[in-house]
């Protein structure tokens, strides 16, 4: 694509907010990046606007069959001022299997990057500064047109929009209260579990309610076809270091195929510290605790990055996780993986996409 | 609920398109129903506005995590000027059932009812008169807070809009040639293919292309977990005929629980046809089709109400169901629920809602 991205300026800018108010999600830059699609045309008008409203017909697809994608990446500021990305190509991939799948059409992954650089720079100074603290970047894709008939739209939005957030779950990683579930499921091999869709999170959610009721933070996801084998944790990957070797499921086409997942598996392949991607059954893992094997639970995400697990509850059973604080290597691996993404540490895995030095 | 609808009056109308024109979802009436709600306030605002273009943040929920659930029903004319619904509170029921399983806040079924009749009353030049046309209804509901952690959404949008459509295969009955989907699956046991989700027409596009390209009408679904157990047929629930008696699989928690599928199931035990809600393998039809049991297939959904198949093709083996034509069942079944929707027949079974006499 050698489209011409178009800049409109905004007539005021807001007043950033403070570094240590800024939870997730809750503000928005003051630009966005839009690009529009009409099967006549491919993707077209690629611009970047004042963060605004959008307008839609009410018949627009997206409320009606669900057509809608996203992703989620982050901008880092370092100490000596480069803003840098973490991995993107990983997410512009991803992005094109998730349309892949809800037959959206792709997008040209180079020139997307390009346009979040070019977002970014512009917002260059709503990158927070502060440990735990990151600019989060929305890529996400709706059908658009007007049309009642169930069939893939003729008409699509891309956009890209821009929150500075804080850590995830606060200042420090603190263990979370697990529940297995065994009534909802997720996703199955066949569904759309493995790519983005926003009907994931949507289908995730009731499940999650449940589990808070009773008082866990999160739930460890079942396969669907024998409720038996560990998938995710909430909307993250999940690793368990038994007897000093870390396992993970084996991606199977229901499981999230996520970045930091990715890279949690190469550092520790990196640091000599055995690793396997095989299927791994909610059995196993508390015959491991039995034993005495269980080490360390953690789920992997952007968002949070890692997330110690302190406690999980299957069948009315629960068991504690490493006394319920923080286990040495999932410390170990945020360090390393945060310090990666904000300079701190070297990148031997040239993970790091510099945007500019400011 | 005993809030007054509140009527916005449109400064222009419409022109209405030609009966013979009308296709499925291509033209909107002059008016729409919206509700708003906000967790502190509850369901807010009923009104009755122009059909206008929606104002929606870049980061309303819909957009990230897919809430969003849908409703379809019709409007009908009779000859004698009488409008009239077909069983509309099972739809106002299910879509209470949909809000439940997304973690949308339910709606007064009763309310939502006056609201779409005072709609219809409004716009009841709309509703089209000829064969197989009628007045579609969609209601719909959709996350609109701008917020980008993943839980339920704080804030929502009711719309129902309509549209004058004809009949969904134009018109006459015509048999399709059905593709036994074995790759994709649509729905799982424990998620939400039981209820009307956004997301789960999303998902099911892919197959739906790929069986296109093969030459295809439309995909049978197979169950999930062992993808042997007959599901839905694209987006209908599906009816067989074998040996003089009926089967239609039984819901399970992965099958939408169809208005037209329970009507079709009581006109046939009116008519003391032996009919069976039970589970039922795409090798039993292939086997009951070997036997020369295999007499009729048919598909039902509000679109089309009744949709005869005349080919299934399963594993590189094709069969033919009589002889492509339409079966005697299928015809009669069609030709009593339309009846009945357009006051031509009589309704034993109390299942029309009389809206006005005009």
């Amino acid at each position: 694509m050698k489209q011409e991205i178009a800049f409109i300026q905004s007539e005021e800018l807001k007043v950033k907010p403070k570094a240590d108010s800024l939870g997730f999600g809750k503000y928005y830059s003051d630009y966005m990046f839009v690009m529009d699609y009409h099967s006549e045309k491919g993707w077209y008008e690629p611009r970047i606007t004042p963060y605004e409203q959008l307008i839609l017909d009410p018949a627009a697809m997206v409320f009606h069959y669900g057509q809608a994608i996203f992703e989620g990446l982050k901008a880092y500021k370092t100490a000596d001022g480069t803003i840098q990305l973490f991995r993107p190509e990983k997410n512009m991939k991803r992005f094109n299997e998730s349309c892949d799948r809800l037959c959206i059409p792709q997008i040209d992954e180079n020139f997307l990057l390009k346009a979040i650089k070019e977002l970014i720079l512009i917002e260059k100074d709503w990158i927070p500064e502060g440990d735990g603290t990151s600019l989060y970047i929305r890529p996400f894709i709706f059908a658009t047109e007007p049309y009642l008939g169930v069939r893939p739209s003729h008409q699509y939005k891309l956009l890209v929009i821009l929150s500075p957030v804080g850590a995830y779950y606060g200042d420090q990683l603190s263990p979370v209260k697990i529940y297995v579930e065994e009534q909802y499921v997720r996703a199955v091999i066949g569904g759309v579990g493995h790519v983005k869709t926003a009907g994931n999170y949507a289908a995730s959610m009731k499940a999650q309610e449940v589990a808070e009721a009773k008082g866990f933070a999160q739930i460890l996801w079942l396969d669907a076809k024998e409720n038996k084998y560990v998938e995710e944790v909430g909307s993250m990957n999940i690793f368990f270091k038994i007897k000093g070797e870390v396992v993970t499921p084996k991606l199977n086409g229901s499981i999230l195929s996520g970045v930091t997942r990715d890279s949690v598996i190469q550092l520790l392949k990196h640091w000599n510290i055995p690793v396997r991607e095989e299927k791994i059954s909610i059995e196993e893992v508390f015959a491991a605790h039995e034993r005495g094997d269980l080490e360390e639970v953690f789920g992997s995400g952007t968002a949070a990055v890692i997330s110690p697990v302190g406690e999980l509850n299957w069948n009315d059973r629960s068991i504690e996780i490493n006394h319920q604080k923080i286990g040495q290597l999932s410390q170990r691996v945020y360090d390393e993986i945060t310090g990666i993404q904000l300079g701190k540490k070297e990148d031997p895995f040239n993970w790091i996409i510099k945007v500019a030095q400011v």
